[in-house]
This record gives structure tokens, sequence and C-alpha cells, in this order.
């Protein structure tokens, strides 16, 4: 049993699944890479216990069959060898020959590794890319709380024609809608951290990813991956009901120089809340904090149409982090200083935040 | 008191002391940034204890005095102003204005503030980036154990002509010489943290630093900057019967080459003592490691003279870490499996390590 495989290409390979592979674990056969050769293909699979993932790398290979091999000293060593082309020859130990160097990773018996949850998909695609776009943008939003764990996941809501992204800790609220070519209906709440996964596996996939729910598992097929995400329980409660509708001012202003200058003045902010004040006047915002160290003020310029005169209280972090998504222009929609803002995208009319301000 | 400065002025100065105070300590004051007002110049300056420094910066003023700021918010705020000046007016709190942002920061009384320990050199000069330079190539080997507390530390060696530094942990020796032209006679030992914000700091430093020692302390003075570290006690035991004399093979390569071979094949060794095997044989070298994942190999072309045959055992980290000063070729010059082995730069006279081989 032989393989024969640029270095370029099983490094990236392993790379996709170093993060999922833990370096300890308490069931320690976690630790290893179960490697298995097929007919012109080296499969690659891993698992955390939350996300499995399978690599499907294109390689000459002679015979079929399994191993396991100790996964971090294999990444190690993939990485440094000094060859454009890594032979693997499985006997009863795998010999990697590379270039003036060779090496031989002890094997062991595949039988003890748990078998993977992956699906079948049935036909229904999302475009990949887009799938972790939506994700991106409202992941910040998400809960790191205890308390209510349902928040720490993010919600997709699939409808007829379109995607939906939804994050809250109940403080603040991002949610980003794509028009999909989809037309079935379903929600799902996929735990942060296995979001953060897809979205670092699918970012830069060209194409569809196929898609299969079942048995509380989410499975996305791409071209060369695999991946199969434990779903969380239950769903949002309904969240509409906090996306304030009308409004007593609205400022567009540069999200860029609004999020620079939050950062500046939060520096003096209390260190609890993070507060800062928002005053609008006219066309003028003026930023103000204070805490322990003394006091910090910006101005800058808005168009504003509404109230003349408003003073809003934020947490400058949930407002930076709500800008985060933003390119360009930012509008902000205010409904009063006690009830939740809106911040949206000129630019972009998928994004959406609410943020509540904070209680004066 | 006033006064306007250069952004990039300011914060070039604060970046030097940013690494020296603490953010946080038993002493609350030393977390305050003391800043003197004298004419046509800021004078800011810290301590951690180990190590007090003063900056000098140029600046438009008026007035003179001194107070006492707190020093990490005011880094973030520097960092972050919108303007390419800044403004900084001390009344009751300091008024801080660049663009459209201002703040006030409190002040306190700088009455407190330790007196720094300073002395004035008497006209002993030394190369600062050379002094900086010697420091770095020795710097790896200093001990990190409790254990012999001196061997914490980098020595400096002055004699008529001749800068050396020194450093060591029982297991390897690092030797840096540097042709100078000072004419005292003296030895320091710098504990090795200290001897990091040295290097740090005059690595770049163009011409000579004035040195002053006294009362424990080493006074280093540059154009812009001031430095005062506290010095160990005592001196290093005579470490120059440990460097070998006679050789029974020497052998040639490039360091480069040793090094991600060592680094490749050292991903397989024993994770306790890192072992590889160096087998000379001719004008090959092949590198052996066994540990508990398998095993590693690699072999690469050398110059060697002398046996015609030698197995000598390593930790692979203290090689590479000898190796790490060296740029283009390697001399390595053996004198048995049991007895210390020189590792020497071909093209620089100035390094020489020693490294212990492990007992097989």
């Amino acid at each position: 049993m032989e393989a024969r495989i640029p270095k370029k290409t099983l490094a990236d390979g392993l790379s996709i699944l170093e993060r999922i592979i833990p370096s300890r674990s308490s069931n320690p056969i976690l630790t290893y890479l179960p490697i298995t050769l097929g007919q012109g293909s080296l499969i690659l699979r891993g698992t955390n216990g939350e996300v499995d993932l399978e690599v499907r790398l294109s390689a000459e290979t002679h015979g079929e069959g399994q191993v396991l091999i100790p996964a971090q000293p294999f990444f190690q060593i993939v990485r440094s060898t000094p060859g454009e082309l890594i032979e693997l020859i499985f006997a009863e130990q795998m010999q990697l020959i590379s270039g003036s160097y060779r090496t031989q990773l002890q094997t062991t018996n595949p039988d003890g590794y748990p078998e993977l949850s992956f699906r079948q998909p049935a036909g229904e695609k999302l475009p990949a890319a887009r799938l972790a776009q939506a994700m991106t943008r409202v992941r910040y939003a998400a809960s790191t709380e205890e308390y209510r764990a349902i928040f720490r996941g993010v919600q997709l809501e699939l409808s007829p024609g379109n995607l939906r992204a939804v994050a809250s800790d109940g403080y603040r609220l991002a949610r980003y809608d794509l028009p999909v070519s989809s037309d079935s209906t379903r929600k799902l709440v996929i735990p942060a951290r296995s979001a953060d996964e897809i979205i670092r596996i699918f970012k830069d996939v060209q194409g569809d990813v196929s898609i299969e729910v079942g048995e509380g598992t989410l499975t996305l097929v791409g071209d060369a991956v695999r991946m199969a995400v434990k779903l969380m329980e239950g769903e949002f409660p309904d969240y509409a009901r906090v996306i304030p509708q009308s409004f007593v001012l609205e400022a567009t202003l540069q999200a860029d120089a609004l999020r620079e200058s939050l950062k500046r003045v939060a520096v003096l902010s209390d260190r609890n809340n993070h507060r800062v004040d928002l005053i609008f006047s006219g066309d003028k915002l003026e930023i103000n904090s204070e805490g322990d160290y003394g006091r910090g003020r910006e101005e800058i310029a808005v168009e504003a149409k509404g109230e003349p005169q408003l003073v809003v209280a934020y947490n400058a972090q949930y407002l930076i982090d709500a800008l985060g998504p933003i390119e360009g222009g930012v509008k902000l929609s205010l409904s009063g200083p006690t009830s939740p803002s809106l911040v949206q995208a000129v630019e972009d009319s998928g994004y959406l935040s609410v943020v509540v301000p904070l209680r004066v």
C-alpha cells in the first residue's frame, strides 16, 4: 500500500483537519489521523466530537486500506519536509520519504476509531462561500454565557429564496439575509464554535455545498470536503419583536470613521460597561466617555433627520462589533434613549443589527 | 504648562517605555507615567524595578514641571489619535487634543514616584548596536532554572580592545567577542530579561552609548534614552575549562541545511531529551531520531576531516539554538562522543558555542 502526493496538496489538506483533531483528548484515539487509501485518492478524517471532517485528496496510489497514525507528529513532519513530493509506504509502520528525509511513523489499528456521522445529501444545495459569508457577518453577536444556551449558537433559517443567519446574546442581535435559490423551509442552530469551522473551511470554496439535515446533525458536502456538525436542540425565541419599526432619528455616516472614534473615546470609558454617550445634535455627533482615568470626547459629522437633539448611551464594544461587517456608510436608526437601535449597512441591505442602549 | 509634539515622535517614545511600565503592580504608582516638561523637551520615565528608563523627546513647550498620568490609557490614546500633531495642556487634569479628538486624563502628584538610579557616565563608551548584537548572539544559552542563579544572566567582559558576551546554563555555552576601542577591564552579569530590554532599545541605535557602573547598576546613556539596569551579584565560574582544545573530527556544512534537517528529524525524537544521533561517516552526516511515535532519518553532505566514523548524540534543541546566530557555513569541532563539541560560524570568528553531548 503506497501513495505519492505533492507536499503542497497534502499540507493544504492537513491544514483543514489540524484545528479539528485534538492534540490531547480523554479519548486518545481521537488524537490519531485515520488515513484511507482509495483508487487515486488519499482520504483523511478527524473529529473533535462536535465537528466531523473528511478531506479527499488526489494522489497516485497502489493498494487500498486504512491505517491510523499519530496526527500531531505527522502534521509537523509534512510541514517541514524538504522535497516537493511526499511518498508514503504503508507496512507495519508508515514510511514517509521526501527528498533526503525519511521517517517511520507508528501505525495503529483503525478498528477503535469512532464512526463519523456524515449523511448522504438528498440534493439540497447552498452556495458555499455565501453561506460562510452570512454566518461570518452575525457570528460576533452570539453569546458566550451559560445562561440561555441556545444563544451560544448561530441560527440558520432557510425559506424559499432566502437564507438568513441570526445571532444574539439578548443585548444585541445580528441578522444577515442572502438570496438563494433553495426552496426548502427549516431552522437550524449551529454551535458558534462549529460555525467558526464552517466559515473557515467553506469561505473560499467556489460553487455549491450540498447539505443534509437529520438526527441532530448538519452534513455539508463540498468537492473535496465532507463535514458533519452537531446541531443544538431547539430554536431562537421570537426575536422579531425586538427589532424596532419606528424611529425618532436616522443618522448616516461613514462606518470606519465612527468605529475609529468609538475606539478612541472608549479608551477612557468605564471599564465595566464601556459606556459611551452619543449626543446627536443637528448634523453633529458628539461621542463622550468618562471613567476612572478621565474623559474622552470626539465630534464627527453626520447626515441626520428626525429629532434635533438626542442622547443615547451604548456599550462601545457592542457598537464597534455591530459596525464590524459594514464597509462604506452606516445608517443608525434610533427609536429613543431606552429602546433598541438599528445599525444597518447603507450599501448592503442584507445586514441588520440591533443594539440595546445602556440604561442611564 | 503645554506641549505640542508630532504623534509619531510621541508614539515612538512611548513604545520604548511600554514594555517596562507594568500594567499592574503591587506598587500602583509604577503603573503611572511621569512626564516632565523641560525647555523644548518632553521627558518620559518608567521602571519595572529591574530596569529604569528615561526617554527625551523634542517638543514645543511652554512652562516646566512634572505630572504623573495613568500610563496604559495614555499609550492606547496616543496610538489611536486621529491627528498628526498632539497637544498636551497640563492643568488640574491633562488635556490631550489631536484633530477632532480631545480627552482629559487624571493626573497625580509626582512626589511619591521612586527616584530612578541613573548614574552620570564618566566617559566610557561602547558602540550601541554592536553591544546589543553581542548580547543577542548569546542570549539563548542563558539558564531559566532557579539552580545556580548567576547563569540566569548574560555576562559582559570588557578587556582592552575587546567586548565579550557570555551565557551558559551548564549544558551549553555561547560566547561572542567583539573588538571595541574601550580600554577598561571589568565583568558584569546582567539579568537575561534586562538584557532583552537593552537589546530591544539599543539594537538600532547608531553611534555610541556611554556606560557607567556603580552601586550594583549599569547605566547606559544614548542620545535620547537613559537606562539603568540592576546587575546580578557575583560572576560566572571559570568556563574556559569546558571549551575543548583538541578535536577528533571537524566537519563543515551550511548552517541553514543542518538547522532544517535537525528540526525535521527532531519531530520524532524522544519528547524528554529531544535526542538526535549525529552519525559522521566520511563526507556524509546522518541524523537519526527515535521516539514514541516512530523514527526520523536524514542524510546531508559535509566536508569532514579526522576520524572516519563518529557517532554523537545531542539534545536537538541545543544544537538548533547554537546554530541560531550563524549565517552561512558552520564548523562543528568534536572532541568525542562524551566530551563537549564546538559550534562555530565559518564567516564570523567572534562567535563560539559549546554543546555538551547527551550521555548515550
